[in-house]
């Protein structure tokens, strides 16, 4: 007898969902809200929330646990919150508050890591031993698979693939860096990028999209605004997807992958800039390397939802003895 | 009866050698030369000659084969020079050139690769299981130790870290790409900016370097110069030293290593580099990765020469059923 259920959480600067999952994929129900601006415990209680419309759907005992994908520093073995960019949760017991308030043992991990993990089992990296996945949403991150399994590094914060230096004299970024990948591909940086195109005599079409409203431009009034033809918002996403390849660019000779997995809120809604990205590498990467393919996620935001799910399985199943 | 002994070779883009190596990491004898510039074959003619010279010394019996690090992108399970930047080698089937004249099995890897195999068998990242080599001679390279093993991504082509961009408008790489590591900090970058800055009204402890022949000045020479005194040779490898930590910032927060050895002709020979590096990575490294170690190569030139040996003791040591 094993459960056949997982909650998984995914938690995001902008929203955050919980799902429950069953062990081939199937989300049975969903929650999703705006991240809240109250500090810690606010995240914490609508990270509450969201499992509790969800748990309900099916008995205590059919579910394995709940994974949690956080946008922050996770130190894997200790499962400890090291470091949060985009969210007040630097050095907040997150694991401890939730388990206290659930039914479920809970695991955390890095959100990017999720979303890795969640492509590697239920989506377009299903198979492939070798792959890297890079999530675009307020933050940048990702996964690296390697020989099948999630790279961790030595404390477990292996994965960071936003804050790469690809520009020395280049903009801030959120951690503090300077011209990390991050400060010119982020969700941030995208929405600045559109309210300054916006502005400008030329922005007619974004000016729209934002309904006139300017200062209320996001990165997602961009991806929209490409999609239904705003040839302004095809260029910044084009820029974007170029500067996302020359970053790419360094990991693919650096790492070899068969495959890169563009997602998050930002990059599985943009084929833009997957294209981008794909035409850079082909023009740059090593000769030899260039046989790496470049795919949007086939699962989209629920990238992150669903390998959490999937952690959470596993941690049950190595408990229980199963192994996969 | 085991083999107690392996023939490495190390072929850079400046100068080639061989060694005699014991099982210990002991070089019983060594021959080496500067690299002819007379196209593919006077390569391979080079290569034989040092093998030849040291060769000798034992019982061909002894000998369990020999390890061939080369400048070039090799696809290992192919054994096969993919691409090479800085020599005619690219598509020449070095393997077999080689393997004709001698007497030995012979196994390609990337130098790099040698290079932190030597260091991880024989050298500062003995007992680490996380760590990048970078290694700085004519072109940059390196190779990354993933839990143990020396990490070659889906077709053995991963390691060449010298090949990210670091800066979106830099220069062009000898590579065909633009902004990369190795336009800043390869060797003949460094000689360039030490040629510029000999030529200037300010570098005179450089020109006095060169005997008063400013074209005549090469990375060595800064380097040197700079282990003298002069302050414009420091500053070049300061400069050096600082954009190659803002290269590793990348690394580290994408990897999560415990350590990062500094190595090659040029960066095992400038403890200015090696300083640079490691307040770079302390001041812009992600939160909880700032442990990261630096250290310079204990080996120096001889680490990829040694790292060529251990891989020829390990090939045969997997043909004759032992393992390590």
């Amino acid at each position: 007898m094993h459960a056949a259920f997982a909650i998984g959480v995914d938690v995001g600067g902008t929203s955050l969902g919980a799902g429950l999952v069953e062990r081939d994929g199937r989300v049975i129900a969903e929650s999703r809200r705006d991240t809240p601006d109250s500090g810690p415990f606010g995240v914490v209680d609508a990270i509450i929330e969201v499992i509790e419309e969800v748990q309900g759907q099916v008995h205590a005992g059919d579910v394995a646990g709940i994974g949690l994908g956080l946008p922050a520093q996770i130190d894997f073995r200790k499962q400890t919150v090291e470091f949060c960019t985009n969210l007040p949760l630097t050095g907040i017991d997150v694991r401890s508050l939730v388990t206290s308030r659930v039914k479920h043992g809970v695991t955390l991990d890095n959100d990017g890591h999720a979303a890795a993990l969640g492509e590697s089992r239920f989506g377009v990296a299903k198979g492939v031993r070798d792959f890297i996945m890079v999530t675009i949403g307020t933050g940048v991150g990702g996964g690296i698979f390697v020989d099948g399994k999630q790279y961790r590094g030595h404390r477990g914060l292996a994965g960071e693939l936003g804050h790469a230096v690809v520009d020395l004299e280049g903009p801030e970024c959120p951690c503090g860096g300077k011209g990390h990948l991050e400060a010119f591909v982020g969700g941030p940086a995208i929405a600045r990028r559109g309210r300054e195109v916006a502005e400008s005599f030329a922005g007619t079409s974004l000016r729209e999209a934002a309904g006139g409203d300017v200062e209320s431009v996001t990165a997602q009034t961009v991806v929209d605004a490409a999609r239904e033809g705003s040839a302004e918002a095809q260029k910044i996403l084009s820029e974007v997807g170029t500067v996302l390849g020359r970053g790419l660019v360094g990991l693919v000779n650096l790492l070899n992958p068969r495959l890169i997995v563009i997602g998050g809120a930002v990059g599985s809604s943009s084929s833009l800039i997957v294209d981008r990205v794909r035409e850079t590498l082909e023009a740059e990467a090593m000769a030899g390397r260039r046989d790496a393919q470049v795919a949007r996620s086939e699962l989209g935001t629920d990238a992150g939802l669903l390998g959490a799910a999937a952690l959470a399985l596993d941690e049950y199943d190595t408990r229980q003895g199963l192994h996969r």
